[in-house]
């Protein structure tokens, strides 16, 4: 790969009953529980005007993915024939960020509730961004 | 914010006619121009099931963006009131990714051509991932 690199620093953490990533859904609407978004001090003026009900996409660093991983079966299931990463979801890739559409339930000084967000407890956020159109 | 880094390694990078980013438009849907998708050697295995007319999400690291900025005018009009960053698309952000929506038009050995990417000539490409549901 070319030589450029750059730095993503978390801007907070989930916090989720889920902790194991195999009984982990594959997407958030396929049973994702509610969980808590919780952010770093330096970033809660960014967060000043989501509210409930807005839908957003959370970015996440997936820290636990195998970043050396280019083909997956889909699913984690052997029977799927050997995709390219790029056009699966898989968490393994080279660089591991996860996307994960949810709706918005309530909001605290430095924490969102939200729905449906698959994502185990302590992957780091790196970025919020509202829903747009097809995402 | 916390003391975690994680590194972004680009996976490739945008070719297109769009090279000033006050020129560009503010979303692919308004009308973005085709543009080239060109990909590192080490990452095209990764890519062989990405087939003309897909819809994929295009990940970039925005690297001309300001990333000490959690509050913008959105669409940069100050006649629009200021918002936290987090609920808009503003490239200012502490992480600075874009997420961008494009169709597939046709695919090569190391490039994919794709249909209203408003990101400008050499943007990195940080990762490439299917559309599925709302994003």
């Amino acid at each position: 790969m070319g030589e450029a690199r750059y730095e993503v620093m978390p801007i907070g953490a989930v916090e989720s009953a889920l902790t194991d990533p195999a009984e982990a859904p594959k997407q958030g609407d396929e049973g994702g529980p509610e969980a808590w978004l919780v952010f770093e001090p330096g970033v809660l003026e960014g967060l000043h005007d989501i509210h409930p009900g807005d839908r957003i996409i959370v970015l996440t660093w997936l820290h636990r993915a195998r970043r050396d991983v280019l083909r997956v079966h889909p699913r984690d299931d052997l029977a799927n024939p050997e995709q390219g990463v790029f056009s699966t979801r898989s968490a393994d890739r080279p660089n591991p960020i996860g996307l994960h559409p949810v709706e918005v339930i309530s909001t605290e000084a430095d924490r969102i509730r939200v729905r449906d967000l698959e994502a185990v407890d302590g992957t780091p956020i790196v970025d919020v961004k509202p829903v747009l159109g097809a995402g």
